[in-house]
């Protein structure tokens, strides 16, 4: 868009292993690079392309891990090659982000960010894009960390929640405080308080007020970012990383700065939101056949089963009898089978995996 | 063995297309030819070790389907060609056994042969072969049509019965009637009786016996056959078949001899045997891990699953959650999940899959 500012950036975050996906999603190809709606766009792709109405291309920041450099250089070929941030290895969401804000005000002081995951679903792109316009606006004006609460359509247990303080413009507020996954109890609560938001993971700031807040609540992190001070926006600043991202702690934003700093604020948004964090989360957002299943454009025979999300790779025929509310999920050299409600447990399944089979297999 | 009659053949069918055990079983490589328990050795090959000990190797005719013949080759090299008849197509038992008949009576008047699927398990191999012994004995003194029957070790609903008549000597009876697969209630009466035995598909008789019955019971057949009686043993043999034998109606022995002839006899047996044909007794014949699941030797790690019989291809590992006895089978292509107790539905879901997709995976 012509008339976009080009003060305002993009970092969006693509390092994770999609672990809770396994073994659909694997460590060499986690979760944000596959397509899992078939619409032939990953879900990279699908937040690349929504945040370009909102920012220029230039300005589009992608941090990911080197092992999957390929992959973000193959699905998105218009980043250029300053805009790839290479973390030498997984840290958590702090450092990420501290990295790309600096490197960022390297390049440009005046500069304005929304922080995003890159795996999350987003139903109402234009909805979003207000959101995220109004969101700029009120971080350009204000020396505010602001995330972006959606506002519950269910007693869900597996997001953090959000309590909304006073509010400080229409549709903005301040933070009282943040919680945790709540057990099923709390989550109910919760919901019917009116007064908790998901906690989405999408973050808006200035350069200059994120890191400010590092600089007061994570001097640690600051000081280990500070000794390459120079060297952010230069030819050295990769090396630089290379070297010292390994001896930053391993801690998430939320954590290291969201519960600690005192200005930060909510803007709460119903544009459609789902983290697909889980395989129910996929199930209950995709499309359902005739039987009540989903299946991930695999080709699928089913007798007396329904609830089920079938994830088969390639050309492959299943045939399912006698199945209800499972995950099928089949990625060559693994097949998981394994009930939605137990799903928790893929994690120490994989763990199981590698310490019998071969970390091959993850 | 150096005392073995030289009159004595044996004659392996071996033209089955296996589909109960699809898709571990296909048709391009049918249950007869897979390693079904992981010795090395596949069923076929079992039950060529398993004849060597009561026939010699040069009289062991091996009949199968055109299509099977490399697999037959590979498997049994030291078959020769003259002792693979190869069938242009699928016509039932009788065909096959007219025509081994014809041709083993063109190379030797004084044969006695034993008939035997490819696919069965039978683990008391010593006493599988003094009942042969016996058996040859019998049919060679005695114009009779010779069946084995097993002694029931429970109401099995599966298979065909013979109801015993006159015992003519110690072990062997005049069959009284041959009853197609029971429902349970009279199975149960059967198996409490001590009057019926299963029908194993195993036969022996002379050459002259059993040509003699198709003459007077099954003249279609014979007709068909008779039209090339001065071309067997001979190199136009395998040509005349294959212009004929399609000819041939589709009939199975039981039907168009067994039932009919007036000089059949069963022997008693109790060598330990199963016909293997379907998923769960397979499972019953299989050795279970601790959990209670049979692995066709893959890689399977289980929670809280018991019953299941994993059979998968390959290097695959199989992660499973919450399942009871169900079949799992993975043959690279095609992928069925299906509860034991539901296995008969196997060939209608076969015939479904070539319906909505292709014949590749049959």
């Amino acid at each position: 868009m012509s008339n976009q500012n080009t003060h305002r950036y993009c970092v969006i975050m693509c390092g994770g292993i999609g672990s809770r996906f396994w073994p659909y999603s694997r460590t060499d190809r986690p979760k944000q690079f596959i397509d899992f709606f078939g619409t032939g766009r990953s879900l990279l792709q699908m937040t690349f392309d929504r945040i370009l109405n909102l920012v220029p291309k230039e300005n589009v920041i992608i941090v990911t891990n080197l092992q999957y450099e390929h992959l973000v250089r193959q699905q998105l070929p218009e980043i250029s090659e300053s805009n790839l941030l290479l973390e030498p290895c997984r840290r958590n969401t702090a450092p990420c982000i501290g990295w790309a804000a600096a490197h960022i005000m390297a390049r440009d002081p005046e500069a304005s960010m929304i922080v995003t995951p890159s795996d999350h679903l987003i139903t109402n792109e234009k909805m979003f894009e207000q959101c995220v316009e109004k969101g700029f606006d009120f971080v350009e004006k204000n020396d505010a960390l602001l995330t972006l609460g959606i506002k519950p359509t269910r007693p869900e247990t597996g997001y953090g929640y959000i309590q909304i303080g006073q509010e400080v413009e229409p549709g903005i507020l301040k933070v009282k405080t943040f919680t945790e996954k709540p057990d099923i109890e709390i989550a109910r609560v919760f919901f019917e308080s009116g007064e908790f938001f998901w906690n989405s993971g999408i973050f808006l700031w200035r350069g200059k007020t994120i890191l400010d807040a590092f600089r007061n609540v994570a001097p640690d992190l600051t000081r280990e970012f500070e000794k390459g001070s120079d060297l952010f926006g230069t030819d050295k600043e990769q090396d630089f990383i290379r070297e010292h991202f390994p001896y930053c702690p391993s801690i998430s934003i939320d954590y290291a700065v969201m519960e600690k700093a005192s200005n930060v604020y909510v803007e709460c948004v119903t544009f459609g939101w789902n983290d697909l964090g889980t395989w129910s989360a996929l199930y209950d957002n995709s499309p359902k056949n005739r039987e009540g299943n989903v299946t991930q454009r695999c080709n699928v025979i089913t007798y007396n089963s329904t609830g089920n999300i079938f994830a088969v790779r390639d050309e492959k025929v299943l045939v399912v009898s006698g199945l209800k509310d499972y995950i099928v999920a089949d990625a060559g050299d693994v097949l998981l089978i394994c009930p939605k409600a137990e799903e928790q447990q893929i994690k120490q399944m994989v763990n199981d995996i590698a310490a019998r089979f071969d970390d091959k297999y993850l």
